[in-house]
């Protein structure tokens, strides 16, 4: 595979994971959040920093009298920078070559690079299950189904907003994407197969 | 293949033929437009008639003083017999075993038979592309390329707009689907081979 890939994924439906196998199965370099530690090396933001003004949508709810601390008091300008930051280290990431990147709005940011873009997204249902199996897997706090899906429902607004804000584009739209796929009946690993099958009849 | 597909197209991405060409491959019955025959023998509708109500949008501006003849007097009664009975005769082909179904709402209709459901779509550049190939290799009069936009343009909001107003779900929206297909840069066969390579991943 001699192309960046790029994966947009609905909050549980596991696109990190599957992103991160095929990282694996292609040897690719993978680049996830992860991403904030560059960012952070290349720029005076802190990690944390980053974290807290990443995929925030610039809004005066965020402003000096509704926010915290010294981020949100030019939210516009915050996060206006963080994603120039951000979208900044992506290139140059690109620029060394064929990699897989989940989310920063990635099939954007490199549209220059001609990177193949795949949505992966499922059922509410499934995403509550899978967020929940993953809380037990790691031994944390477990939440209730009402409470998990009110989160998923709160990171997926937050993703689409961020993303729509930045790129003019609906996030999910499959115009944005080569491939969409739903994990709902799908395990990762038969998920990182169908891309893989992709990829090799297009390559 | 022990499940029935369906597929849903833009105007132009090469989805009829792909799903005729999948149904090839799988040796399973390939029912499209063709289906409105067999409505025509299960009802009193002729198939012309069948043609100009289906995929229809009921409208008011479809009534008495802005429509034509006897099917645009009632134009919300006459769209939504033609749905219903298309649906019943969809349910009747649907019972009998797997086949693939183009169009015609089939995705939402059949959603009891747990269909496999795809969406194929393209940029309007490369609709454009095929369809003018199309008007070509059929040796039909050939159009501008705007000419043909707004005619692509002009289909997809029909479909769109009929899909709505009878399944109250989003035309396109990657949750009706298990796979999304961009075919821009995709031929017929390379196409019908990742729906394939999809479906042995799967079974």
């Amino acid at each position: 595979m001699n192309r960046i890939i790029t994966i947009s994924r609905q909050f549980g439906s596991g696109g990190h994971e599957i992103g991160k196998r095929l990282a694996a199965r292609l040897e690719l370099p993978f680049y996830d959040k992860d991403i904030l530690r560059l960012v952070e090396e290349n720029s005076h933001y802190s990690e944390e920093y980053l974290l807290e003004n990443e995929e925030q949508v610039p809004s005066l709810l965020n402003g000096p009298y509704y926010g915290s601390g010294h981020t949100s008091f030019y939210p516009q300008i915050s996060t206006d920078k963080v994603f120039f930051t951000i979208s900044h280290v992506l290139k140059d990431i690109a620029a060394k070559g064929p990699c897989v990147i989940v989310g920063r709005c990635a099939d954007y940011v490199l549209q220059d690079f001609h990177p193949l873009n795949f949505f992966v997204y499922a059922s509410t249902e499934s995403k509550i299950q899978r967020k929940l199996q993953q809380l037990k897997d790691n031994g944390q706090t477990l939440v209730t189904s009402d409470e998990m899906k009110k989160q998923i429902r709160y990171v997926d607004k937050q993703r689409a907003k961020y993303y729509e804000f930045y790129t003019d584009k609906k996030w999910g739209q499959p115009s944005n994407y080569q491939l969409c796929l739903n994990t709902t009946d799908l395990d990762t690993d038969k998920a990182v197969d169908v891309l893989l099958a992709y990829l090799k009849l297009i390559s």
